[in-house]
């Protein structure tokens, strides 16, 4: 590839997006931590809500943290040109299909997103088919979806931190509006093809144990898909032993031209967003709920551009795609919710938004022992 | 026991309550499925909240099932007898501490709660320590905690009848108030022993395979407590093999007698007023959320009293006491919510509360494939 002008601008501002993220606050963390102790309950007693909230304190820098009462879900859509091997029996027509339903607001994410009151928007960064306007319809266009990742490279380096950069743009938006605590979705017919690739390419598991049934495929539709997984990834040299030990992403420190190379050979555009929108959660110091097994490999390659961002991210859910439990496991990360969904749209994620003001609420709402008169504690 | 003539007239009202639980709409179940198979979204992809809409719309009779508006929350309270043995490290008089804590709003419940705008009502079913009025509490007590069922019958059989009883009086009244959608939640130290002790007895599980730490005790406090709940058994003629294969409710037609009699012998107050509660709100058609260890106490009974109780349940979390998994093992059921919570108070199924409403608000608000002039489908 060229390194031309536009390039070096795409690069740097991802480079300075990156530089704004930290580890968040050690010592807003510990008094959590503290605080949680002297509450009304045996210590512990709520599981993994206190973890949650000594994220949230992390993240925020404050003491009770803040409960988030403005959410935001941005589902970024896209297409694919893998469909053209035949790995789901959707038409990619149903891309923009799925697009005027979320505007319309009969998708699964709206009726979810109407529970929490979220706002909700939707971000074309590189939908085929024409979409009329809507006033919940970003226009962020990479390319009229990526080239076939069998075959070439998906997309261009360029067009990837263009893909990136829209994804941080569009948090940055939300932010400025007010959301203070975000959900990435996606929507993209055959986008689980390359996310199996792209979260096969980084945490080193094999494309057989990353790629799933997705919306539902038969047996020989599966083997055919992870066929075209592995064509892939040995296309550009990216193929990964059977059976690897992952690693993690916090062994390491940040590629950000891995993770843009990674993404250009083999990813999409709305993996390319989701990750910039990850990114910029972190860098803004606002929690981000992240989905299923797209929002993941988005959240592997935020990881792998700069693993700080993991200290800002917060699981949602745990997709019944195989490549999701990959990805959770090299992150780190421990989803909050289990049901068996394999929907994507930021479904799973929304889903646990309750969770996430509740583990706030508690640290800011509960009496301590002290507040209620109880002298004792275990005696 | 003599059978006094007040003895009868609970028995009646008891077997009264019973004769009105029925399995719920089979007609609006299948309709419910139909339904899920029309939207927009691959079949099946919104995985066990798809199988939650279906329970609602044959609970309700309805399709789509009403989104539950009003939930109300039922925090039963009572002292143990058992605490003598010295089974807890929490001295006995925290129990009423607590419900001081629950009318002033600051346990953890409160805030669960009031997250999802939940009433909550605290019941005294049986607390020793005498409690200030309060507009939250409500006084149904059955005596002054049970006695210590190491040694005796932690009640009488009248007293198990009582309890069962205020605790269906507790789910009509908030019903009548209003309330659609109820979540039972239970406070009393020492309260995982009785529970452990009805588990066993009812599950045919070992003392070791249901005995837990509860709130929090070292190895030698959970070796004396299992001792105390196999003495328990052993008094009433109880004992269970170890590694016993359980059994089912689902596999057993009702014993009321029999579940008064594990009640009489080894529970408490409130596990006997939260079997009540999910009888009544099966009996009501008012889906009812079970918390962890001491409420699926309560559902086994409630089981065993009548089995076809378990139509109308959904099981909030898995809480950490083994017991809890036994007793969801024997039921049938899968919890909603796993995040290592351990403090009852009706916390983990208050966490569910708007899982089971975006079941609802899925199945009435998503188009149809037919809506979104989404024409094919999978091609």
């Amino acid at each position: 590839m060229t390194d031309r002008p536009d390039d070096r601008h795409l690069a740097a501002a991802l480079d300075a997006l990156l530089t704004r993220i930290g580890p968040g606050d050690p010592a807003a963390a510990r008094a959590a931590a503290a605080r949680h102790a002297q509450l009304t309950k045996p210590p512990g007693s709520l599981g993994r809500l206190e973890a949650l909230g000594v994220q949230l304190a992390a993240v925020s820098g404050r003491v009770p943290p803040p409960v988030p009462g403005a959410p935001a879900v941005a589902v970024f859509a896209a297409d694919h040109g893998v469909v053209a091997e035949g790995v789901t029996p959707w038409p990619r027509e149903v891309t923009a299909q799925m697009v005027a339903n979320f505007c319309g607001g009969g998708a699964a994410i709206n009726v979810l997103a109407r529970r929490v009151g979220a706002r909700l928007v939707v971000v074309d960064v590189g939908v085929a088919t024409p979409l009329p306007d809507h006033p919940s319809l970003v226009r962020r266009p990479v390319g009229p979806g990526t080239a076939n990742l069998r075959r070439e490279p998906a997309m261009s380096r360029s067009s990837a931190r263009r893909a990136v950069l829209a994804g941080a743009d569009t948090a940055a938006e939300l932010i400025a509006g007010g959301a203070d605590l975000l959900v990435g979705g996606d929507m993209g017919i055959g986008n689980t093809t390359p996310s199996a690739a792209v979260i096969s390419a980084l945490t080193g598991r094999s494309p057989a144990e990353v790629t799933g049934r997705g919306t539902g495929i038969d047996d020989a539709m599966l083997a055919h898909k992870t066929d075209v997984v592995a064509d892939a990834l040995a296309r550009c040299g990216r193929s990964v032993r059977i059976d690897a030990t992952a690693g993690s992403a916090h062994d390491t420190a940040g590629d950000p031209d891995d993770a843009v190379d990674v993404l250009a050979e083999l990813g999409g555009f709305e993996i390319g967003a989701l990750a910039g929108f990850f990114l910029q959660a972190a860098a803004s110091r606002v929690p981000v709920i992240v989905d299923g097994v797209i929002a993941l490999a988005g959240a592997c390659l935020a990881a792998r551009a700069e693993p700080a961002v993991l200290h800002h991210l917060i699981a949602g859910h745990r997709s019944t795609e195989p490549g999701a439990t990959a990805a959770l496991e090299w992150l780190g990360l421990e989803p909050l919710v289990d049901l068996g969904l394999r929907l994507g749209e930021g479904s799973g994620a929304a889903l646990a938004i309750p969770l996430v003001q509740s583990a706030a609420a508690v640290l800011g709402e509960m009496a301590t022992f002290a507040d209620a008169g109880i002298v004792a504690g275990p005696g």
